[in-house]
């Protein structure tokens, strides 16, 4: 796990990126100047990174860039992708070649996707129980390695392929982080999810690797199940759940239902996380840049500010974290009916800050 | 679609296989046999394939067998797959080695799956609105073909792949019958749920095929939702859905969500199609085996009856589909909380009929 010394200097990257992602960040950038403890020095420095760029210069990130993003000590991400009925964005070319290329180039293989029904906050679910449960998604493996094709296109005779890679090394320090959150949280409970009566090759590596790995954890409780079985679950019987840890697809699609039932993508915090700090980790909300309502300020900045705490918690900073965490938490208690503004709802969790 | 004139005769295997198998199927055939009109004359011709038949053979279904049941007009089948903690079961051989292989020998290429909320139904919802889809799933390709491998099993070095593999005829075929569905029914709504910006050459080919055959269907309004937001229309607005029409994966996962909504597993229905009427088409409950509350006679019965309407309907007994049908949901309109056994709720269910 990142359990490091708590930084003198922190040099973020901000890629505020499309949509709503300039209007987010900017409040995640207030919430992480205001939570920082006294002593601890802050330098953003801001990229221009995302679908306007291309659109302009054709380029999405070059060599020279990537090398500068690669200096920072992390990275904040808005959102990135632009309007889908633009052609020239057709098929998430920006979302792959920007999100999809850091998560690959930095190796972040732990996507952590936390999931929690906070008091006061509306779920989908007349009964969910209490809900807490973190999702630890694998990175940089499984299908989204991007290695497939497609031969006699639009023929009738046409074939695409996607292949699926997964290997001992990459699934091992994945399982590993999962069982050693497991072992930090009260519960001691994780659930690996899988489609392994179907996707045999890759399922049973996975098993097998939590089985071996698992000796190592005797305190840890482990069940299986399969995905399809799971998204049930997710919405039966949600506080089953406490460490989940899946594969790169499985974990999108169940992190955005994971999102669903708790409070809606507008509060749902990742990080893209090289645990290992040879590269900068990155931390985004997981809702996407919502062409349809940019630029009219009612974006929720609520996950872009909670993906500012496990930047923090990544950092060492446990009690700058914790009390940012609590002032988004106090925030969504607090919320009436009442519609507010991206920036008055930054306004509200920081001046909770310092209160 | 299946359109074809009514039968004399319906030839009927049953399959009633493991677990809740056997209970649920029983209180099928009697309904299929209760729902029939006059003049057809029915013959089922009961088969024992399952983990028990494996177990104390060592075979799961012979070519012999298989060449047996390819005789039959249909396939009504219960649940395939014994206690996952035995351990001659493991990594779903039956699942495997009977369900997906009939739904490939035979052809299944439509795995069709309605989702409706009935009056009476408990859902975890607190307000799903009115609910009525179905879902058209690819039952013959993608990551289901079984094309993949392993290299260096169980050393550090292992790597497992998983091939999915998609073709222009067999997406356009499951394109053309969601299609026809849709303009079918009132709302003559598609939408098309895969992973098109990370899957891009498999995504694409459906996109692609969507685009092509949507010209013959002007009157169809076509959506595309990636599978992870749609996760969460399914949760959050699954009203919003009419034909669903997606990849085998994909179509697994969101069935099983599908279900969770409408009232669950107890209640939903399949059917495994070859509309060519080439090979036998297969009906069956969404659920499984359920070990753990075999023999205890509380199985619901509910799915696999509402799979005998999609066996009627399939052989276009359209009166009789709908009449069943209608038993089921006056059946769970009435329920109060008092529990009934399967053989009550079957009664239930038939007796409705005959009144
Ligand atoms: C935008 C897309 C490539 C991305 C993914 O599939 O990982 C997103 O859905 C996410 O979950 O962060
Ligand atoms: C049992 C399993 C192989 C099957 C599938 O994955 O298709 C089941 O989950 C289903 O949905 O019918």
């Amino acid at each position: 796990m990142s359990e490091r010394a708590a930084p003198e200097k922190l040099d973020i990257a901000v890629i505020a990126g499309d949509g709503i992602g300039p209007e987010v960040t900017a409040q995640a950038q207030r919430a992480l100047q205001a939570a920082l403890p006294e002593g601890v020095e802050l330098t953003l420095t801001e990229y221009p990174f995302g679908a306007a760029r291309y659109l302009e210069t054709g380029e999405i990130i070059s060599d020279a860039e990537l090398h500068a993003l690669a200096q920072h000590d992390g990275i904040l991400l808005g959102a990135v992708g632009g309007d889908p009925a633009d052609e020239r964005l057709a098929g998430g070319i920006i979302e792959r070649g920007l999100l999809l290329k850091l998560r690959f180039a930095f190796d972040h293989y732990i996507n952590l996707r936390p999931g929690a029904i906070s008091p006061g906050v509306k779920t989908p679910l007349s009964d969910p129980g209490e809900v807490d449960f973190v999702v630890v998604r694998e990175g940089t493996e499984g299908p989204y390695v991007g290695n497939g094709g497609v031969v006699r296109v639009g023929t009738p005779q046409e074939i695409a392929t996607e292949v699926s890679v997964n290997t001992a090394y990459g699934v091992e320090r994945t399982v590993r982080y999962a069982f050693e959150k497991a072992k930090s949280r009260p519960r001691k409970h994780l659930t690996l999810v899988h489609k392994k009566n179907v996707l045999v090759n890759a399922g049973v590596l996975w098993q097998r690797v939590v089985d071996r790995v698992s000796a190592d954890y005797p305190d840890v409780a482990v069940e299986y199940l399969h995905v399809d079985a799971a998204t049930i679950f997710f919405v039966t019987n949600p506080s089953r759940f406490d460490v989940i840890v899946t594969d790169n697809l499985f974990g999108d699609i169940v992190t955005d239902l994971a999102a669903a039932i708790t409070g809606g993508i507008g509060l749902a915090a990742s990080g893209n996380i090289n645990p290992d700090g040879e590269f900068p980790s990155m931390f985004e909300p997981v809702h996407g840049s919502a062409p349809d309502i940019a630029g009219l300020g009612k974006a929720d900045p609520t996950a872009a500010i909670l993906s500012v705490v496990l930047l923090l918690e990544h950092f060492g900073l446990i009690d700058a974290a914790a009390t940012l965490e609590a002032a988004c938490r106090a925030d969504l208690a607090s919320r009436g009916g009442a519609s507010r503004s991206t920036s008055e709802i930054g306004d509200a969790i920081i001046s909770r800050l310092t209160a």
